[in-house]
């Protein structure tokens, strides 16, 4: 069937992102792409294997984007560093594919399971191990390993300000809110800069 | 049954740390705590009644820490007031009581789950209240929304330390482990703090 694998693989991710990995069956998948399971099994040979599948769409193609922002970056800066690291996510969320909201949640999730988190260590490696280059070129006096603090603290700080943990909207009585992310990318560059900075 | 109850929670905790919400089923507690269905249910209705037990059990004995640990400083400034805040959690999970860290991730995915993340907003508001006023006493002309900014960035900033994302050791060639909290705080409260200033 045509987009029969892509179909799967975009009613997977809604339903991984609403319920975790071990609250949905390859039934439940199938059912929501309208596929028979012998379709779903031959595309997946497992859920394993369709999680995968999921998570590395995704991964591949935000690891690119950021890339591609920090290397075609035309102005030099720290500021200008973070921007281009955030912005190139925050784009892909505001595109409208509603999938880039799931995955991120998924990812936020994933991060912290030892038995998931080694997939996106292998897929954002690349742009893990330039970032903290950059760091280093763009803030003089900042020695390897604090660089690798600031990048660990970046990512962070943007899985919580895209996963939308809820305190801006708690605190401040409505004048913020998680869900306007351009809003606060701002703020979050701000206060990211300023503690890379103090890092040296 | 006398320590039924805590049994229950306990076994609860771990599972729901593992295998998520949706992966946990009432008789699957039942059978890691060593009671039958019938007790488990006379304790807990639902498995939402549960979930909520195990979140709040711990939600209340760390929003109590955290808010003595703040309130009983005995010296100002911004860096005195963040290792209140983050070292008072940290003493809990070196308790060597391992509930503790199952329960941090257990939060770290609940604060992505709307339908959860209530529950802690309401836990934690005393706490995040006390602290967003304080920022503004301690870092002159932060104002309210700055202070709401820098109180999420440090939510997520904890979270993540906590949680263990595993940047730190992919990307330090052994040197730094994000498993080796204590060593991680002093960098984290530096970032931490030199953010919350650039939000002046």
């Amino acid at each position: 069937m045509a987009g029969g694998k892509d179909r799967i693989t975009d009613a997977a991710e809604k339903l991984f992102a609403a319920s975790g990995f071990h609250g949905v069956s390859m039934r439940m998948v199938a059912e929501a792409a309208s596929v028979g399971l012998g379709t779903l099994t031959h595309h997946f040979a497992s859920k394993e294997a369709l999680l995968e599948s999921v998570v590395l769409r995704r991964s591949a193609a935000l690891s690119c984007a950021q890339l591609n922002a920090i290397r075609s970056l035309d102005e030099t800066g720290l500021d200008a560093l973070l921007k281009a690291f955030v912005e190139s996510y925050l784009q892909l969320i505001e595109s409208g594919d509603e999938g880039w909201r799931s995955y991120t949640r998924l990812i936020a999730v994933f991060a912290m399971d030892p038995a998931w988190s080694q997939l996106l260590t292998r897929e954002f490696d690349g742009l893990g191990r330039e970032m903290i280059a950059r760091l280093q070129i763009e803030v003089v006096g900042l020695n390897q390993d604090a660089a690798v603090h600031a990048y660990s603290n970046l990512v962070s700080l943007v899985m919580g300000l895209f996963a939308s943990n809820g305190v801006l909207d708690q605190f401040s009585d409505g004048r913020l809110s998680s869900q306007r992310l351009r809003d606060n990318v701002t703020s979050l560059i701000a206060f990211a800069a300023g503690g890379i900075r103090a890092l040296r």
